[in-house]
């Protein structure tokens, strides 16, 4: 991948330590403070999106709102990206079996265009839950991305549990796209113990270029308020801990800031 | 005012305690919890609305998102709802001056019907900040109020210090209107000591139906956040107080259920 060598990233491990859902309350936005680390997305529907102005940060383009008690809404008036109550849809399969391609399309872009609108340079865009990934959605995020001059998260492998009608599409529109892919390290399923698999398995990667992906929050009350906030809090001590920054000091830790400027030159 | 004939209090003291700004974030509706004093209401565009589902709760009509860190969208559509970034007017000033009439009241619509689609029994309406009070949306909110059949907080007196331009349509909008009225006692310019305030304030009171303001929250980090967290975090403690109880318990304590109930005879 060219890029990648304009980077200077050959035979190299470098790696893109990204916090998701960056806006959705103020304990991930207190938890990217105080972890001094660069890189995260922000959901502009949250509440608190306005509260982080400064760093590298991109759009976490949101067509899901999976929580009970902390729920958000669409920017724009689209009709099926809305569950009965109004909400984002709760789950993936929710809404790709209801949202319209030409209403996710101009929920994408509100979302890409609140980022500039609050002041923020956004340096990339990825997907909450994944939710972009229907095969025709997946296309015009791409395209998004594209059209901004944006990198967007695109993976290296995609899973090949799913099913075909889902994974031959994703794979052409990788294959014939000018932007560049990362492999995915995701956090998010880890039980307790996070900061011995983060050492451990970052430890062991070989050459290439990572996007790690957490959820790091403080354990306050606000974010004891869901459920999995356990996950949360845990990557957020994984990432304070002394052991893993070591093992994180071994990598380049690249940011999409500095993607997004060597991919200009392409696009 | 025969309602209040009806509910037995004339001569006597009655307040409905109410908690304003629930739903805004997770420190005011963990106050209302911890409190355990029924009335309030709730911000439907704030994230956190879903959280609350029982107690004697109401819709608090949002046009205006008045922070910096933590800002709200229209639930509806209307270009004029909005500033540039996208959210509510930060100002009632610059709502009044730009907010066209019928997508403000889509928009209270909208709130009023969110309550119902989260499966909430809403049992009044009321404003933030003041902002439906233009004579023109104060006119649809009062009338949205009677379609709906529930109270409005409505002030047994208009400040005089208004210009006639705005306090005479609505000192015109109250006496022609068959819904009910309290005197207002709000404590949110307050410094601190409130608890002493609440206490001698309150029990200076003479017989009337009182409509007490508060926003408590707890002091948690999210609260922090907010640059008034010092008076929500006062209005809390001084409901917790033990004079403040007592006073309180010399009171008939009124909700909205019973006045909605009593209401519904009429409408």
């Amino acid at each position: 991948m060219t890029i990648w060598d304009d980077l200077g990233l050959s035979g190299r491990r470098a790696i893109i330590v990204h916090q998701d859902d960056l806006g959705m309350m103020e304990a991930v936005n207190r938890a990217y403070i105080e972890l001094g680390l660069p890189t995260g997305s922000i959901m502009f529907p949250g509440s608190w999106a306005p509260q982080l102005t400064h760093g590298d940060l991109g759009v976490h383009l949101t067509l899901t709102s999976e929580w009970t008690t902390l729920r958000m809404r669409p920017l724009t008036a689209g009709y099926s990206l809305r569950d009965h109550q109004g909400f984002f849809w709760q789950t993936v399969e929710s809404a790709w079996m209801n949202v319209r391609l030409e209403e996710a399309v101009a929920e994408m872009r509100a979302q890409i265009d609140a980022a500039a609108h609050l002041g923020i340079d956004a340096t990339h865009i990825d997907t909450h839950m994944g939710a972009v990934m229907r095969p025709d959605i997946a296309q015009a995020y791409h395209d998004l991305a594209v059209e901004y001059r944006l990198p967007c998260l695109l993976p290296e492998r995609i899973d090949r549990g799913l099913p075909d009608f889902v994974r031959v599409p994703l794979e052409q529109l990788m294959e014939a796209s000018p932007l560049p892919r990362t492999t995915l390290v995701d956090t998010y399923e880890l039980g307790p113990q996070r900061a011995a698999w983060y050492a451990d398995t970052l430890s062991q990667l070989g050459p290439g270029v990572y996007h790690l992906i957490h959820h790091a929050a403080v354990p306050t009350p606000e974010a004891q308020a869901l459920s999995d906030w356990e996950k949360r809090n845990g990557d957020f001590e994984a990432l304070r801990d002394a052991t893993v920054r070591r093992v994180l000091d071994e990598f380049v830790l690249l940011t999409y800031r500095d993607v997004r400027d060597a991919l200009r030159k392409y696009l």
